[in-house]
C-alpha cells in the first residue's frame, strides 16, 4: 500500500475555480473534509489549540502544530495549508519554520502580522500589529529560505481585526506582496463582508486573496468568487460541529442510561473502519504466524 | 492559574456507585465527557488511531498513545484510564510502559491478552491470544514496577472476542488477578450482554469488573450495575458522533455555498473560547507592553 | 525495577555545601555527570541546540527542550535544573511552561531577562533586556502558577552580559526576588570573576546565587564557595569534551583504516551496557517464549 | 539560508569505492562524522538507546528512533541509514514504517531478522530468529510500499549472532534478496572477520554487502574492500568515545575544583558556534527591532 500522494497547494490554486478549504485539528477531520469535496485543509491553530483545551494564545509550540499538520498531510490526497501564526518568533524562527515544514511535506504556510505571542483574532481586541516593514522582512526570509518554486507563502494581515482601516490593510498587503508573498489573507471580524469587499475592490487582483468568513457566514460562495476571491477557508465550523455533537452524545448516554438511542444517529463501527482504511491495510499479506512467530525448532 | 488537579482512578473506583467512563481521542473530547458528567476518560487506542486515520493495528507507538493520554489528563479534573493495548511488546516493554505512564501522571492502565501487534477486537476475527501464564507475567511485572500503591492495572481478556468460552475467560481472569491485576475487563462482541452476564455470574465479584457495551448498547446502566459491574466504558460513541457531525457540517457548507445554515446548530465561538478557558488564562495579568516589549532606551 | 527516585532541587539546595551542577544535552551525559559526583544537572539550551546542530537562538521549542529535560530526569537520581530561556514568550507562556515542566517531574526552572527570541549569551553582543518590571511579572506568574512549595524558580539576569553595570544587575536581582524568585543567576562573560564578586559583595546573601564560570574557568570551587555562591554550573564543558572526542575518534578510524587503535581509549561495550542498566532490565523475568509466543493450539 | 541538500544512500552506494558509515545518536555526532569524511551516518538503535540510558531492547519506539534519524538528516549533507531494528512488529508495521521514514526524508533503512521485541545483538546470546520466509515477507512488503525507486532496504541477518552457520546466513541472505532486498548486512560478534569472510566468499557479490566490525576492529578497510564488502559501518565507536570523554571531563572538574585544566583539551565556544552554524544563521537579516517590536503608536 503506497502512501498518499497529493498535489501542492500551488497546483490546486492554479486550477480553475475558487479553492474551498476546511479547517481541521486532526487527520480524521481533514479526511472527512476531503471526502466531502474540499480542495485543501487548513491546519488551524484555533482548532488545534481547542483540541487540546488550551487557548489560541501561542501556547502550543511549532513542534506541536507541525506534528498535527504533518499527520493530516500523510492521510490526505489534498494539500494542507498550515496556519503558522506569526512564524513563531522573528525572521530566524521563520527560516527554521520553512525548513521544518518543507521537510514534513507541507506545501503552503500562512504567516500573520501580529506580534508573538499572539492571541486569537476573535478572542482579544486591539492586538498590536507588527510593523509592516518588519513583517515584510519575515515574508522575504520565508521566500528566500524555501527549496524550489512550489512552496507557497500566504501573508495574512490582521489590520482590519485590529481596528485599522481598509487603506492600511491594502498598504500592508502590497508591502507583503512586494516582499514576495504568493497570496494575501485578509482577515475580518465584521458581521458582514462589506469591509472585505472594499479591500478586494482596492486590491484589483494583484495576487490571489484568501478570506475566512467566520463572522460573516452569510456570504455565498458564488458571491465570494464573483468578488475576486481565490481561496475561502471555513476555518472552525468542523470544530464547532464536533463540540455540539460530543456534548449531545455524551449527555444522551448518561441521561438514557445506555448508548442505545444514539445508535441510529452516529457512524457505525464499519464506517470507522473504513475511515481507518482497514481493508487496504489488511490487503497487506500478514499471515497469523507473522503475528505469533513460531520457529519450527521450538515446536515439539 | 493552577494546573488541573485530579483524583486517581483508584479513588474514583472506591467511591459508591458504578463508574461511567467515556472514550475520547483528544483533550477536547475528554473535557466534554467530563463536563457531561462522566467519572473518568478512556484514552482509546481505537479512537486515537481513527483520529489519525490509521487502523487500530498497533501502528501507533506507545509514544503517540501516551502523548494523547497525557494531554487529556492535563486538561481534566477526572482521571484517565489508558488503553495500553498489549503493553507494547513483552514484559520489559511493560515495565518501561509503567515508568513512562506514571511519570506522565496517568493513574490507571489497561493491558489485554492479545499478541503484539494486535488488531482491533471488532475488526479482525479469531486473533490468537497470548498464553495466559505469559500474560499473567506481564501483569505481575506491571505491578512490581509501579511506584506506590495508587496505580491501578486492569487486565483485559479477549477470550470471548477470540471465540473462546466463558469458562476460559474466567480461568484467565483468575490467573490475572492471582498475578496482581486490580480489576478485569471482560470484552465481548456479542449482540447481547448474555455472555458477559454469564461471566459475571461465575466471577462472584472477586475483583472489580469493567465492561464495554459497544455491540450490546441496549444494556441499561441500572442493569449493568445490578449485574455486579463496577466500571462501564462507552468506548467509541464520541468518535462515531464526531464523524457523523463532521460529515454533515462539511457537506452542508459545500452544498449550501456557505456556513450560514449551520450557525444555529453548531457551538458558537464563545463556547469554543470557554472550553479553551480563555477567561481563566486572561486573568493572568499580561500587559500589552509584555507582548510588545519596549526598552525605554529605544524610544525616541 | 522501580523507576528512578530523585530529590527536588530545593532539597539539594538546602543541604550543606555548594551545589555543583553539570550541563548536559541528553540522559547519557546527565547520568555520567551524576556518576562523577555532580549534585544536579543543567538541561542547557546551548548544549541541546548544539546537539541538534542548531544555533542557541530560540529555534528549539519548549516541546523539544522539555522532552530532553524530562528524559534526563527519568534516568537520574539527582534533580534537573531546566534552562527555560526567556520562558518561551510572555507571562501566559510562562504559566503554561510551569504546568508542563511540573507535569514532567522537573523541580527547578531558570528564566532569563532577555527578550524572546533570544540569542545565546556568548554568541551575540548587546542583546536588549526585557524591562525589569515586566520580567519580574513573569517570575511572579511562575510562582503563582506552581503547585506546592517545592518547585524552585531561578531568575537569571543578563545585565552584565548586555554590558550593563553591576548596580543594574543588583537592582534587577532585587526586583526579581521581590517578585518571588527563589534564587538568582548572575551571568557574566568577563574573563575573570571580578564583576561577579562585585555583585556578590553587593548582594549580601539575600537569596542563593548561581554562577556559570564559562569564561572565567580559573575560579576554584573553594573560592566560589567562600565568595558566597550557592550553586555553580559547569554548563557546557561536557559538550565541548564530546566534540573533541568525536572528532578525534572519527578521524582516527578514517586515518587508520580501522577502529583498532581506538579500542584501548574508548569505553568498552560492557561499559555501554552498564550505563544502559542492561543487567537490571534483564532481571525482569522475560522467558524466551514471551519473545516468541506460541499458543499451544497452533503447534502440530 | 537553504536547508541542507543530500544525496540518497543509493546514490552514494553507486559511487566508486567502499562506503564508510559512522554510527551516531544525535545530529551533532552525525555532523562531526560527516566533517571527518564519512560518507553516510548510521542512526544506531544501540547509540540512541544508550543516549537515553535505556537498554537496546526495543523499548524506544519507532517515533523516538525516527525523530533522531530525521533530526540527523536535516543537519547533514550525507544520507542517513536508519537502523529500524525488526521493523517494529509485523508486515503492517513495516509498511507503516516505510511511509513514515520516507515522509521524513530518509532514503535507506535496515531491517533485521530477529523477533520483536529484540535485544541488542551483543547483549543477549542466542536470541531466536524470525522464520526466514516470514522475514522475507517483511522485506517484500517494504519494497512494495516504497515510493519511487530510490529508497533502499537493507536486510540484516543475525544468523551468525544467533549461533547459526554461515550456510544458514547465506540461505537467509539469498531468500531476502529474492524478496527484493537491495543489500544485505551480515552481522557477527566473532573476534575476527573469519566467518564474515566465509560468508563473502559464498555470496559471490550477488548484492552489496554491509559489515559492522565492532568485535573484529582489526580488519583494515583495504582488506574489507578487497573482500568484496560495499559498506562498512563503524556503529558505536563515537558513543564509546563520548562516554570516555564525558567521564574524564566531569571527573576533572570535580577533582580540580574548576574546569581550568580542561580548557586546552576541549573544543572552544567558537568551535561550538561553528557547528551550530551561527554565522550562517546570523546572515539572515534580523534587525534588533524585530526582536523588540515597537509599533510607533505606542511610543510617547
Amino acid at each position: 500500500m503506497k502512501r498518499q500522494q497529493y498535489p501542492s497547494f500551488r497546483t490546486v490554486l492554479n486550477r480553475d475555480g475558487i479553492v474551498r478549504v476546511a479547517g481541521a485539528h486532526d487527520a480524521l477531520g481533514a479526511v472527512l473534509a476531503q471526502e466531502s469535496g474540499f480542495d485543501a485543509i487548513w491546519s488551524s491553530s484555533l482548532e488545534i489549540s481547542a483540541g487540546r483545551c488550551l487557548p489560541d494564545f501561542s501556547l502550543l509550540t511549532m513542534t506541536e502544530l507541525l506534528a498535527v499538520a504533518a499527520d493530516m498531510q500523510k492521510a490526505l490526497r489534498v494539500p494542507v495549508v498550515a496556519d503558522c501564526e506569526t512564524g513563531y518568533g522573528n525572521a530566524l524562527n521563520v527560516a527554521h519554520m520553512v525548513h521544518q515544514y518543507q521537510a514534513a511535506g507541507i506545501s503552503a504556510v500562512c504567516l500573520e502580522d501580529k506580534l508573538f505571542p499572539k492571541a486569537n483574532s476573535f478572542a482579544v481586541d486591539d492586538q498590536p500589529l507588527m510593523d509592516a516593514v518588519e513583517f515584510a522582512h519575515k515574508i522575504e526570509v520565508a521566500k528566500a529560505t524555501q527549496d524550489g518554486d512550489d512552496f507557497l507563502v500566504i501573508a495574512r494581515t490582521e489590520a482590519l481585526i485590529s481596528g485599522l482601516s481598509v487603506a492600511e490593510a491594502l498598504t500592508r498587503a502590497h508591502t507583503y506582496v512586494d516582499a514576495g508573498a504568493d497570496a494575501v489573507l485578509i482577515h475580518s471580524k465584521a458581521r458582514t463582508e462589506v469591509e472585505v469587499m472594499e479591500f478586494l475592490h482596492g486590491w484589483r487582483g494583484r495576487r490571489p486573496v484568501v478570506v475566512v468568513p467566520t463572522t460573516y457566514p452569510n456570504w455565498h460562495i458564488d458571491k465570494v468568487r464573483a468578488a475576486g476571491v481565490s481561496v475561502v477557508i471555513y476555518a472552525n465550523q468542523g470544530l464547532r460541529a464536533t463540540i455540539t455533537a460530543l456534548r449531545s452524545a455524551f449527555r444522551s448516554i448518561l441521561k438514557e442510561g445506555s448508548s442505545q438511542s444514539l445508535e441510529g444517529d452516529i457512524a457505525s463501527m464499519s464506517e470507522v473502519f473504513s475511515l481507518q482504511r482497514n481493508a487496504d491495510w489488511r490487503k497487506i499479506d500478514n499471515p497469523v504466524r507473522a503475528i505469533a512467530p513460531q520457529p519450527n525448532q521450538d515446536c515439539p
